[in-house]
């Protein structure tokens, strides 16, 4: 794994046409013989697991009237408009519907890296969206319930008619190294033994730079100086975009604040092997996310040179 | 300009000490007599010009009685405990209470270049921290009513108990160059004659890079190839995180989307012209905006290399 390696949920652009301006005309398109649904059931996605990869469980539109909402359209993946549904207000038996034995609700954590990057991709797209809807039903600027308009990219207030859109939050997650060591850090509800990178949601008025070293200075006390952008990566658990950087530090001693239970300065060596599953006491991040990607290439010397 | 000079609204660590550990004790605070707070009315902050260069409006923290919500918690800045709050409820002769006949409501954008780096990324902080309170009063999962805690940074449903957090939102803003030419387009509803960069508000489930390629290729059809962050910018009107990038075209030929009203390419020469205020024709982006800061660095030669 280096630099030049894919991100999960992140692809070349053209896996899915998000085709925006067809969004008015979802109503029409989901009529359509050739359109394609996926289900959700209270944050999993609907599997296919009867090959050796996984895919997703793409079934019929009209699965589409078994939903209390439109479905919200995702785009054109090849050539097909393709849909996602929430069926979490059905209790677990019922959510199965007629669907075959192979097809399984699944986690998205559990199962995004066994995807294509293009199938990772698009149920990002739609677990976000879907979880942004469930989580606004109504308008914040009246309280009156809303309803979803344009193919699922926006509600309208019943009331004041005011539109929402949906909400990606920006979080900044830093390769704080000082020669061969980097900053890993734990919080206390994590496995035992997995340590990763410092992370944390942006504030209004920030640039990156800043968050990283508020970030940086909040949880371990530790002085951040040169800042980097290295990648981002969509993270829909539930609606995070993560920023991906690496900072200098410009000092050693840590102060470890309540936000998380320790933090320590790790050697190239470690990480290696706790990357490799092989360190006896440490636990690296999970491979689909872009701390253990920023990790790996700074085990490979492509980041923390300053 | 060039890449080194400072964006607005973008400053140093440590300009404005958030202080997120003594949130919870805002209260406290606002009743210290070193204490003060900004007014703000309908997105405008109290700025002082008594002086020739302009600052902001300090009042003492007992103004925080005239507001209907209580103040949001800044920081510290200088050693004092620094608050805003919202009087746009009052009208326009009213919300000037008892101020200095030199203190005046002024639209952020027509000053912030003038302020100082600090005081122009705090108030950049207080407006989008106020405008997401006057714009979230409800809950938007349940749409009960909702109040500030924790110093203005969250609003807790008085309902269902769910807690919400200021929105950043995303947006991508790219200069797209191709040889010795520059991406350029407008707005209709934009004054006669300005062009500005490519910029389009990011959406669920995309990388930056791809946010860049669908962005230009929706409103342009112009293809782009690598793609390279450069830098950000909050921008709270009303709560942007601009995220500046450079990108390399793929395409030549301009097929213009209803979302704009006209695209074409600019060469070095007449954007020189542009930022100088001296193009017959066009204007150049306003000079407190990353837009122009990064044409400027394209002019000087810093960016558009591939």
């Amino acid at each position: 794994m280096s630099l030049s390696d894919p991100l999960t949920f992140a692809t070349d652009s053209g896996a899915l046409d998000r085709a925006a301006h067809l969004r008015g005309e979802a109503e029409t398109l989901l009529g359509r013989s050739e359109a394609r649904l996926v289900p959700f059931w209270r944050e999993k996605a609907l599997i296919d697991v009867s090959e050796e990869r996984p895919t997703i469980g793409w079934q019929g539109s009209e699965l589409a009237c078994e939903a209390r909402e439109a479905p919200v359209f995702l785009g054109l993946w090849r050539g097909a408009p393709c849909f996602a549904a929430d069926l979490s207000f059905l209790d677990e038996e019922a959510a199965r519907l007629g669907f075959a034995p192979e097809a399984k609700f699944i986690d998205l954590r559990s199962v995004a890296a066994e995807l294509t990057p293009a199938e990772a991709a698009i149920l990002a797209t739609a677990k976000a969206l879907l979880g942004w809807h469930a989580s606004h039903p109504f308008c914040a600027r009246c309280g009156a319930s809303s309803v979803p308009e344009d193919g699922g990219w926006r509600r309208r207030c019943s009331a004041c008619r005011a539109l929402h859109f949906p909400r990606t939050d920006p979080v900044v997650i830093m390769l704080v190294t000082r020669g061969d060591e980097v900053l890993l850090a734990r919080q206390s509800v994590w496995p035992e033994g997995l340590y990763s990178l410092i992370a944390g949601f942006m504030e209004p008025g920030e640039t990156i730079e800043e968050a990283v070293r508020r970030e940086t200075r909040e949880e371990t006390g530790i002085e951040v100086g040169r800042v980097r952008f290295v990648a981002s990566q969509p993270w829909p658990f539930p609606a995070s975009l993560m920023l991906g950087c690496e900072a200098e530090a410009l000092s050693r001693e840590l102060t470890i604040d309540a936000e998380i239970e320790d933090a320590l300065w790790a050697s190239r060596g470690a990480v290696a092997e706790a990357l490799a599953g092989r360190h006896p006491r440490f636990a690296a991040p999970r491979r689909d996310a872009i701390a253990a990607w920023l990790l790996q290439a700074w085990v490979e010397g492509e980041l923390g040179r300053w």
